[in-house]
């Protein structure tokens, strides 16, 4: 599917009509071969693709969808915010590939790092102390080792993790149910421009939507998208981090959820997904022993670069990951996912090889050129 | 295997060598065929037995059962305790199936009813405020459906499961690391007297033996043996409590855990259990769920009674468990172990053939014959 200015403009507008949700964009560019002849397809047509009813392919026939565009150009152009659309190179991956992937995000901030090793802490917004301790370690730990933190940016759990991780230096995602110019709740306005500094804030929704109730089960899905595995911390039965929990099987990632007493409200959620199947976390180590093997596995049918001369392939891959700055032991196993024996034999290699040196702890880093 | 006088006194006295224990004996009989002939046994014969060192042969050879034993009963009559030896048609059917069943156990009390459809509800001594609630209240929920309830008599979580069953009136049985008469830890002298007048308190060791350490590992596995599945509600890393769920495990038994906080010291080893796939526990519904259909299976390869004329075998089932007094409908279903449509039904059969009727909220009665 080409991906030309055009096309792209129609994609985008695909994300502009609120009717228009993600089964059905997949469904028009499916039917239609791309999202400019859904725009000039017949209603009955458009009648025929699941997901579009009579309202929705009226509001589809009846949208301006190239003056549209423009406007949202120049609003966006004039916010400083980055605009992705499905089929965009630097569109995330792993978000590009579930069924209902949004046409179009918006983002503050830089996504490209922070989605290619992310898991997802989600929870209650009435969190327990227990709970948020639990959120803000676990983000910590998991960002230490290398893995971005995406969460939802509400109160409780979500903002929580999302502190946590930026403690630890750790990219991190907050993704909204509204548009990136209208951070709800109010009250987290400095977190976001925090993690927009680290990571990014990001949502399908147009600049100005306001963040009303049905977007943020909607929302949920791309956190659960972006991410290998979703961690629920505290949820009540009731919970929106339940949705979150539902959608990441539904798109075949790990769902982990921290226990609590059996009595306790916010803890009641956590304890059934248990019940249900989910991989029981009482500490970091829980999320990385189901992830790295995933990781490893990614790796393996990723295309690999070309080997730099006289490394080994472990040695180029460790080499690779340390061109952003220092890196823990146990980050570069989690982004080389190479096993951890192979990933010391490679820094010994490198070492020897005057390309690596150790600071203190198990920290290591490239040596510049200029020095050798 | 014949279970004559003197055999019966054999092996009695088998249990009455603390340096065999259920492995070598169980071993002793399969290679001997008797336990008289095990006495009567060569040393070279005796270290073929696994479990059976050097020091135990010895032991064996040099030991005066049948005086032992003869002294022994004298205690026993005195101290009014019942013995049950391994054979006898009173012996606890499920626990006299594991590889290491006791070959003789003393009881203070009545075992038999309470054997029937019992589970272990065990867990840490040094116990939270927490992990005691939900002891007595899995222990009462469960002792109102029929089930009874096993446990170690130790502080902490034991003493509260024996107190929640007999609060619901449900039988409990008591199993010790001492001899009977030596109750342990000493305070709970008062409990054991409440717990033999409600069901039982038993153990494997002579009378007198003193609450020695490594006994109650090994008591351990008559817990699990005489139980359909062990529940463990609070547990350290280091806790007993998981000697027994491992032991549940060996014997084919179910395995239950209460979560718990993630840094809680005592919910460590039920959270681990749980990871490990032990059913997680948040209600009695949970431990129900996985037992009523064991007693279904359990009573369908049972031998049949045979049934009163003008019953179906449904109706037939539910007046028989409606022996010893009313019963709430849940309880019917446990024991019967048949579908709550099926005790439905065959409780208005009863009622309509005047043979049951019903009291106040779901409680069901035989109508006894002389009102008829």
């Amino acid at each position: 599917m080409s991906t030309d200015r055009e096309e792209r403009e129609a994609r985008w507008a695909l994300g502009l009509l609120p009717q228009v949700g993600g089964v059905a964009i997949r469904g028009l560019l499916d039917r239609f071969g791309s999202a400019r002849q859904a725009w000039e397809a017949p209603t009955e047509a458009l009648l025929a693709v699941p997901g579009v009813g009579p309202a929705t392919a009226q509001a589809i026939r009846e949208f301006a969808w190239k003056r549209a565009v423009r406007e949202e150009q120049t609003r966006v152009a004039r916010a400083g915010v980055h605009v992705m659309v499905w089929g965009d190179p630097d569109y995330p991956v792993r978000l590009g590939q579930i069924p209902s992937a949004p046409p179009v995000l918006y983002v503050r901030g830089t996504l490209e790092r922070a989605s290619e090793a992310a898991v997802a802490i989600v929870g209650a917004r009435h969190a327990t102390a227990y709970g948020e301790d639990m959120a803000r370690e676990l983000a910590a730990e998991l960002g230490q080792r290398g893995l971005s933190v995406v969460s939802g940016l509400a109160r409780g759990i979500d903002a929580a993790a999302h502190r946590g991780a930026l403690a630890a230096g750790a990219p991190t995602l907050g993704v909204l149910g509204s548009g990136v110019d209208r951070i709800y709740p109010p009250e987290h306005e400095g977190l976001a421009e925090e993690i927009a500094g680290h990571g990014a804030v990001l949502s399908e929704f147009a600049l100005g939507t306001a963040p009303l109730r049905p977007h943020f089960p909607r929302r949920n899905r791309i956190i659960s998208g972006l991410s290998l595995g979703v961690v629920v911390v505290e949820a009540s039965v009731e919970s929106g981090a339940l949705i979150t929990a539902h959608h990441a099987l539904e798109q075949g990632r790990e769902v982990f959820a921290v226990p609590g007493r059996a009595h306790a409200r916010y803890s009641e959620g956590c304890n059934r997904l248990i019940k249900a199947g989910a991989t029981l976390v009482s500490s970091w180590e829980d999320v990385l022993e189901v992830l790295v093997p995933q990781l490893r596995r990614q790796k393996v049918s990723a295309p690999q670069t070309r080997p730099l001369p006289d490394l080994s392939p472990g040695e180029h891959q460790v080499f690779e990951v340390l061109e952003d700055g220092p890196l823990h032991i146990d980050a570069i196993i989690v982004r080389t996912a190479l096993a951890s024996g192979r990933v010391a034999s490679a820094l010994s290699g490198l070492e020897m090889k005057g390309l690596v040196r150790q600071l203190r702890g198990k920290l290591f880093e490239r040596i510049r050129s200029r020095e050798r």
